[in-house]
């Protein structure tokens, strides 16, 4: 069961080109008439026949169109971790439990401040077909801190820090909305005035358990919970 | 901050050996006198001093001692995914999660048959000393699927399979006790069988969702929804 990613859809009409019709057409071998299965990223699953191959793209009409409906809409902030196949992995976790938008941005403490765009959509889009998980979610590339707020259009914002002990359980603070983001720091944690400042824009301070979680743990963690 | 860890607890001091010894002593030169942490991967984190040092080993004397509680005792019942690398990760993020035991079985779609219990017992430590997790897990080496019944004692018994479209997710099946276990079905799920199995011997039939979780991610999520 292979799916295959498009987003070029016009009417009735899906295109594969590149990547997608090369493992298409040349791995697979698919052929005119053959039926695969496509994903739009957006939650919608096609069955499709193929109706004609040329040498750069293959053209396929769609027979039938299934729609996900995702729960709830889920953004994940984060800081990037200094090793960056840590952000790989939870990148390719996250997508599988389900998330609609990433932002890496920069923080006072963060260490790294760039990563791999390119390697991490292809990840994304990996596990989003090996899933069957019919969304992508976009990712937005290093912005620093203060930048990101005007990106967030969630309904609920947390922050997740350790800098004071008694905040409550991310899992005990959601409400019964259906867009919820969540921010993350880095290993040396937000700053006091950071925490401070997303206050300020709304945001509510969170627990994510007694256990000292790393970065990328806290956003599998997290994606977890808010997909609850 | 350095923990060390040691299960060699007499009265009122405490033996590092070994690697331990080695780290404490000869990596980061404490001498005698020097304070550190130690933790016995059994909730017990304690403050020490050095009182000797030999070849061999680290005589400490206890100071202080914290014991942490864990809220809810998880077993991880799992198989090995065919990629050893999946299973090591998982095993890190869970020893952050929080998780008392894991053990590895062998089903009959289980394409790998050993895991490398060294590899996985040091993956453990080092993660619990990493996150200031007082609690270390004891891992169950590959056993076949019908052997693990005899090593639950968790009041509550959940199995996770995609075989049945309409379980009920696994958060909205937990009950209020404090003891509580999960399976987790190899790449190609648990058969009807297993599962039919598992229901008799006591097992709750749940899901993780709409998504369909790799096997290891399977670990991570349902681990994260016990410990809540």
């Amino acid at each position: 069961m292979n799916y295959f990613f498009s987003k070029e859809i016009i009417d009735d009409k899906i295109i594969l080109s590149n990547k997608e019709m090369i493992h298409c057409v040349k791995v697979l071998r698919h052929k005119v008439e053959d039926r695969i299965k496509v994903v739009d990223g957006k939650g919608n699953l096609y069955e499709v026949e193929i109706s004609s191959i040329t040498s750069d793209k293959c053209e396929t009409k769609i027979i039938n169109t299934k729609t996900i409906k995702n729960k709830v809409k889920v953004h994940l902030i984060i800081c990037p971790t200094k090793n960056h196949k840590r952000i790989e992995w939870m990148l390719e976790k996250i997508v599988e439990i389900g998330v609609d938008r990433v932002s890496f941005i920069i923080s006072k403490n963060t260490i790294r401040k760039n990563i791999n765009m390119e390697r991490l959509n292809k990840i994304a889009l990996s596990a989003m077909k090996q899933t069957q998980n019919a969304f992508l979610p976009e990712i937005d590339d290093c912005i620093k801190f203060k930048d990101v707020f005007s990106l967030i259009s969630s309904k609920e914002k947390y922050i997740a820090h350790l800098n004071k002990k008694n905040n409550i359980h991310l899992n005990l603070s959601i409400n019964n909305t259906n867009s919820r983001c969540i921010m993350i720091g880095p290993e040396g944690d937000f700053t006091d005035e950071e925490v401070e400042y997303s206050l300020k824009k709304g945001f509510k301070e969170v627990s994510l358990g007694i256990s000292r979680l790393r970065t990328e743990t806290s956003g599998i963690v997290s994606t977890t919970i808010l997909n609850l």
